[in-house]
């Protein structure tokens, strides 16, 4: 170590080690040595991206209806449009430039952990994990060019937004703001990830931005080394326990020498076991009320990946869908009784046979209208219009869904 | 009012008048009809950009050392550098296509302008309010091409983004990070304004964001009209009665029909005629200790524009100053007790004779060098290395520099 780098410690990071930069009390959670979702790692096959639901309705395997639809099911909403905009300005600010000479840093990947942190959660960011790079969390093919991907970097960052309680409170789950919250955390995470992408590289060290116009990654795998949170019954989809599901992510991934989070066990395997308000809402039925199972080398609950997307896509009541988002006993707001309660469900196996009941009877799965703030607006061929399906008519359409669904 | 206008309001935006979007308690601070700052309407003449004291700097009116060192003063620290690079990306994000048809909205002035600030806030802006655009709030020409600017928009939304008070802490005022929280503020509610410009713009209403790399606007006297704060002592610099002088703004201006916010007074006048904290702390002292004075128009405090400039752009014991900010009493967190000494300060003028003193008693003037999570580095010719001035050096400097200032 030269004397300079010395320096740099004594006189620049005094205290860094005490300090915890997380705004939730990440720190209390019980780490573990590997996911809670059993990975035959060795078994996992990378994917490409053009494997993914919306782009197999791209490719009209899902029919014709749902291949035009792709083309507008996030711009019909001019809230969603207009964030689906921002992400598409940020595609190509994922990377760039590397400075040649490195930056004078102490080799102490914890502190640099530490820093990389610090800097998220400046920049905004809601939480912030590191792990390695699961070389099976590359995509084989871009969606864009098809073109193969080299990604070689050896650590990942995590950056999650929150797709904001008000409004998962306040709409219905698969209403005209549904894509609107994706995107919020899509283009947010996104904003934050290529900010600091280019930090590390203007560090000297190689860093790629990925978000959701833009990924070279496949997220969840990142999200459960990263320690960021467990797979839930929601079928690929990452539970964090302060957020619950809703969230967006966007990943960083880095050669610059970092520390790594373990990941954690909030007892949400258990829980999901037990709770199946996602399953029950489905206003498709495209998640399982059974057991999980193995598949490309992770134990996990299946997701029927076609009836999912075509739903999202081809949903004619909203843009986009986010039930399963809406109704988990996980989503809600950072205050004092919510955490004491997420606490219970955490430490206590038996609180959680009630979580899902009294979640259910305190109306959490219904919409609180009175804090809606959107409007509801439709694309039709260039014009705006006032859907046919706004809030009053979809409670009742949804109804009638569930006893239909219920009765089958 | 149309048939199909009337079914919207009744179904989508129930309860809405009695929603109170904000975060933070600007309902119960107190309106006036007029900024506290007085204001001669039809004296105040429009300024070009390129009178602003940076671009001055630029000119090399300030000399040849200022001039070289306006090119890299942002760029010199690697995180300002990149935010920076953030806020270019997002200069051509401002303007664009306008929707040929207006989207069937409710002709309520007063529903469209809680609409636009939830919108905002759902896009985690942190303060937000509306006014009709000054007209002489526009600049005559712009910086880059010096073209004349024709703006006739009718209302300005002014977005508010807070430079991080864990930050302003541990900072010194003047040391590698201050620019960095500038452009924080200034990329984030950039990101935000460019994104609900957009979002109006696909109403079918024009709509302009201006933010840091590209204004169109002044934006102290939006921020004044807007209710968003007072103009302070700290020359031209209008502080917000919840973050304090600890922002950035963004604008936006449309012809979207909006009710306007009203100005605010919460006695911030008077407390800075007592208060003379910053005048004090300047490590230039660019700022007065005087009385208003009056100047295009405006009767307010001065600023010696060259000593401030030559100071945030030559600064070589750090990237940028931002003393002001650092050791004005407002600029607090939002805790329940700084919470109700800041009420106290709005509302009992008596206890604004005390709030300096016990500021300093407190010691919230020093920086808290535990909470430090930057790293000091310069920008040397491409290379990153370690500043001749970090914390510990800086200190010392400063107590000497204070020392000299008093003696003079």
């Amino acid at each position: 170590m030269s004397k300079s780098r010395s320096r740099v410690n004594s006189s620049q990071y005094r205290g860094k080690y005490k300090s915890i930069p997380d705004p939730f009390p990440v720190h209390k959670l019980k780490r573990v040595d590997r996911p809670t979702t059993r990975i035959k790692d060795y078994e996992v096959q990378r994917v490409s991206e053009l494997d993914g639901g919306f782009q197999r309705a791209n490719r009209g395997e899902f029919g014709s209806v749902i291949q035009k639809e792709y083309d507008r099911f996030v711009e019909k909403h001019p809230l969603s449009d207009s964030l689906l905009d921002m992400s598409k300005i940020l595609a190509s600010a994922v990377d760039g430039p590397i400075r040649t000479e490195k930056a004078p840093l102490l080799d102490d990947p914890h502190l640099l952990s530490n820093h990389v942190k610090e800097v998220a959660y400046f920049l905004r960011a809601d939480l912030v994990g590191i792990c390695e790079l699961p070389p099976y969390a590359v995509f084989t093919h871009d969606r864009w060019k098809n073109e193969p991907i080299e990604l070689k970097h050896k650590y990942a960052i995590g950056i999650l937004i929150d797709q904001d309680w008000k409004t998962a409170r306040a709409f219905n789950g698969s209403d005209w703001i549904s894509n609107s919250m994706s995107f919020l955390g899509y283009s947010t995470s996104g904003f934050i990830a290529c900010i600091l992408a280019n930090y590390i590289r203007k560090l000297g060290f190689p860093a790629r931005a990925h978000h959701a116009t833009n990924y070279q990654v496949v997220v969840p795998p990142i999200l459960l080394w990263a320690g960021l949170g467990e797979m839930s019954r929601i079928g690929d989809t990452v539970l964090n326990p302060f957020l619950g599901p809703r969230f967006k992510a966007a990943i960083v991934t880095t050669d610059l020498p970092l520390a790594i989070d373990k990941p954690i066990d909030f007892g949400l395997q258990d829980f999901c076991q037990k709770c199946k308000k996602c399953a029950e809402y489905c206003p498709t039925q495209a998640l399982s009320y059974g057991n999980k199972v193995w598949h490309n080398g992770y134990e996990k609950w299946p997701v029927d990946i076609a009836r999912c997307t075509k739903n999202r896509v081809g949903n004619h009541k909203g843009s986009g869908c986010g039930t399963c988002i809406k109704v988990c006993p996980w989503n809600k707001p950072n205050t004092r009784i919510h955490n004491f309660v997420g606490w219970t469900m955490r430490k206590i196996p038996f609180a959680r046979r009630f979580a899902a009941w009294g979640d259910e009877v305190l109306g959490y799965s219904k919409p609180k209208s009175k804090w809606k703030w959107w409007f509801d607006l439709e694309d039709v061929d260039g014009t705006l219009t006032i859907p046919k399906y706004t809030s009053k008519k979809l409670k009742k359409y949804k109804r009638r869904q569930t006893k239909k669904n219920k009765d089958e």
